[in-house]
C-alpha cells in the first residue's frame, strides 16, 4: 500500500515525463488508486491536442480492466473544466465515477481557476488540494508565468570559463564546455516552449538552435531579436518542423517578404533608439502560448534583457579553465557599489561532465 | 568488530583532526586494534615539537589501561624512524610489542623514506602498506609537494561574483561573498602553513589575513611580494603569533630595519623586471617549512603566478550576483585560442552559505 504522499510524488514524476512533450500545455501527472492504495492507472500530459493526464490515466486503468469507480485521483494540476482541444478532465473523472480527487495546485488559467474544482465538488467528488503544490509550480513554472503575469518564463543560458569568459576577444568560444555540458543544455532547449537569440549570434555563429543532443518529439520554435532585420534567408535556424518569430524595429517589406518566404513571422515592435521593445515582446509571445523562453544569445543582448528587469533565471555552465580578458556573460554595468549588481539565488548546483551547472533565479522573479 | 577499511577510515579520521595543528608536520592519524578489532587506543599529530600519532595512541591506550602487546596500529603515515624534536615513532611501536602495522603511505621526508618500515620490520613487526593511501596524501599535499617537489603546494584563493569580477572597477569589492563563505575561507587559512599576499593588496585593504573566524592553535605565518619595499612598519599584517616574510626585488636598508624591528624577515629574491623571482622564493618558501601555501592576492600577484605555472589549485567562492565590468581573478592572457586557457579539474563544488565555494587543481599539477 502507497501512502498519499508517495502517490503525490508518483503524480509529479508522471507529470515530469510531460517535459519535452505537453508544450504550451502543462505538464501535468495522475494517478489513480483504489481504496487500498493500489495503483489502478497512470499518465501524464500529452502532446497539444492529445489527452490530458486524467485522461491517460483513465485509459491506462481500462486497458488494464481495472475498475476506477470510488477510486482517488492523485493529479498535480487541478482538472480542467473548459472544452479545448479536449473534453474537460473534470467531466471525464466524474463519468468515470472517481470518488476523490486530490490536486498539487489549482490551476492558473484563468479558464480553469477552481472551477474544475467546483465541477468535482458539485457532482459529489471529494477534493483536497495542496500536496505537491510547490513542485508542481516549479515545474509549470513558464506555463504559471505566462497565465498569472502574462509573459514567458525567461532562462538565460551561458557558458563560461571559471573566470566568466564566454569567448575570447577574438570571438573564439567553440567550445569552451565540454559535450556533456552541451548535451544537457540541449535538454534545457527541449523543454523550452522557444529558443530566443539576437541578430548577432545569427550573424556571427549561424546556429540552428534546435534540439539534437537527445531525442523530443517537438522541436522548440525560434525567436529571433532583430532590430535592423537582417537575418538572412539561408540562415540554419529555418527549420521546417517548428516556427520561427523574427522581432524587429524596422519595415522593410522586401526583407520581410524574403524571410516569410522560409516560413518566418515577422512582428514589429519598435521601442526606443531603434531597438525591439523587448517587454512588449514578452508579451507578444506570452499570446502565443510561449511558457519557458531559453535564451542563448550573446553578452548584448542578454544584457539588454538583464537591465530591463526581464530576465528570471540564469543557466550558466562554467568550464575548469580561466580564460583571461574575453566576452563577458552579460552586458551590464559598470556598477558605483556591489549593491547594484543583478541579485540572486543560486537554486541549483550540478556537475555534468569536466563542467559545473548553475542555476541562479534572479531575487523576487519567482513570486507571482 | 571493525573490518580493516573501517579502521584505515578512522586512521584517516584521526589524522584530518591534526589539520590545524601539525603544521609544518603531516596530518596522520593512528588507530592501535586487538585481534578482535577492537580499538584500542588512537591518537593524531599535535603541534610541533609534541608527539606525533602513533604515541599519542600509545598513549591512549596506556591511559585506559589497554594492554597493545601483539597489537595491529593503523596508521596514514610511514612511522618516522629519525630523531627529530621528538623520538622515532617506529621505536615507539617496536618497544610497546605493537605486532603489526598497516600504513597508508611510504613518507615522502627522505629521512624516512622506507626506513620506519625497514625498522619495524627487522624488529618482526609485520608491515602492509597501501589502504587509505590517496587519502592520506591529498589531505598532506602539502608536505608531500614540500618534500618531493621541493616547493610548497600552492593555493590560490579568490571571491567573485557569477561572472567573475573579483571587485567593481572602482575597486568595491567589500563583499561579494557571504560571511559563510568567508569563515569558510579562514578553515582554508588555517590548515596553510602561510598566507601570502601582495603589496598591492597591502597598501589598498591593509589586511590581517589572520584566522579569527575559528579557533586554531596557531595563525599560519604571512608572506609578502614586495619587489619595491613598500610595506608600511604600521600594516596590520604584523601580529605577533606568527612569522612574516616579506620577499622583495630591492635592496633598502633603512626599510628593512624598519620592517624587522616589526618581526618581519625580509628576503632578496630579484628577478627579472625589477620583480622577486617567484619560483625561487617557493623554494625558499619550502626551506622553511611551508607545505600548503594559501595564496590571497589581487588578479596581479595570482596572474604572475599562474603564468609562471606555479599555482596548483584555485578556490574560488562564486557569489549570486552579476557584476558588470571589474577587475578579474588573474591577469593572464590575453589568448588567441582556447587551448592557451589555465585548463584544470573541477575536484570539489560545493554550496557554501549563499555562496558556491569551487576547488580547481591546475591540470598535472598533481602528479609528482
Amino acid at each position: 500500500m502507497l501512502i498519499s504522499d508517495e502517490l503525490t510524488r508518483e503524480a509529479l514524476r508522471q507529470a515530469a515525463r510531460a517535459l519535452f512533450i505537453s508544450n504550451p500545455n502543462p505538464r501535468v501527472g495522475c494517478v489513480l488508486v483504489d481504496s487500498d492504495g493500489t495503483i489502478l492507472g497512470k499518465g501524464f500530459t500529452q502532446q497539444a491536442g492529445g489527452p490530458h493526464a486524467e485522461v491517460m490515466a483513465l485509459r491506462d486503468a481500462a486497458t488494464g480492466g481495472r475498475d476506477v469507480r470510488g477510486a482517488t485521483a492523485y493529479v498535480t494540476l487541478e482538472p480542467c473544466a473548459h472544452q479545448g482541444r479536449t473534453g474537460p478532465c473534470s467531466d471525464a473523472l466524474i463519468s468515470a465515477g472517481i470518488g476523490r480527487v486530490v490536486a498539487s495546485i489549482e490551476d492558473p488559467n484563468p479558464l480553469v481557476a477552481g472551477q474544475g474544482f467546483a465541477r468535482l465538488r458539485a457532482a459529489g467528488v471529494a477534493v483536497e488540494v495542496g500536496p505537491g503544490a510547490c513542485e508542481s509550480r516549479e515545474l509549470n513554472i513558464g506555463f504559471f508565468s505566462r497565465m498569472v503575469r502574462g509573459v514567458p518564463w525567461v532562462r538565460a543560458k551561458t557558458a563560461a570559463s571559471l573566470d566568466g569568459a564566454t569567448a575570447l576577444s577574438n570571438g573564439a568560444s567553440q567550445w569552451i564546455t565540454s559535450p556533456a555540458a552541451r548535451a544537457d543544455g540541449h535538454a534545457w532547449r527541449a523543454r523550452a516552449c522557444a529558443v530566443l537569440t539576437g541578430i548577432g549570434t545569427v550573424l556571427d555563429d549561424n546556429p540552428r538552435l534546435d534540439v539534437r543532443a537527445l531525442q523530443t518529439p517537438r522541436q522548440p520554435h525560434v525567436v529571433v531579436v532583430d532590430s535592423q532585420l537582417q537575418t538572412p534567408p539561408d540562415a540554419h535556424l529555418f527549420i521546417a518542423e517548428r516556427a520561427c518569430y523574427i522581432y524587429t524595429a524596422v519595415q522593410n517589406d522586401v526583407k520581410e517578404a524574403a524571410l516569410q518566404a522560409r516560413g518566418a513571422t515577422v512582428i514589429h515592435l519598435p521601442g526606443p533608439h531603434g531597438k525591439v521593445d523587448l517587454p512588449a515582446m514578452l508579451r507578444d509571445l506570452a499570446q502565443r502560448g510561449m511558457n519557458e523562453l531559453h535564451v542563448e544569445a550573446g553578452h548584448k543582448l542578454t544584457g539588454s534583457l538583464l537591465r530591463e528587469g526581464l530576465v528570471d533565471e540564469m543557466l550558466v555552465y562554467l568550464a575548469p579553465t580561466l580564460l583571461g580578458p574575453g566576452l563577458s556573460i552579460a552586458n551590464i554595468g559598470p556598477f558605483d557599489n556591489l549593491a547594484q549588481g543583478v541579485a540572486m539565488d543560486f537554486t541549483s548546483v550540478e556537475r555534468v561532465g569536466a563542467d559545473i551547472r548553475i542555476l541562479a533565479q534572479i531575487k523576487g522573479r519567482a513570486t507571482f
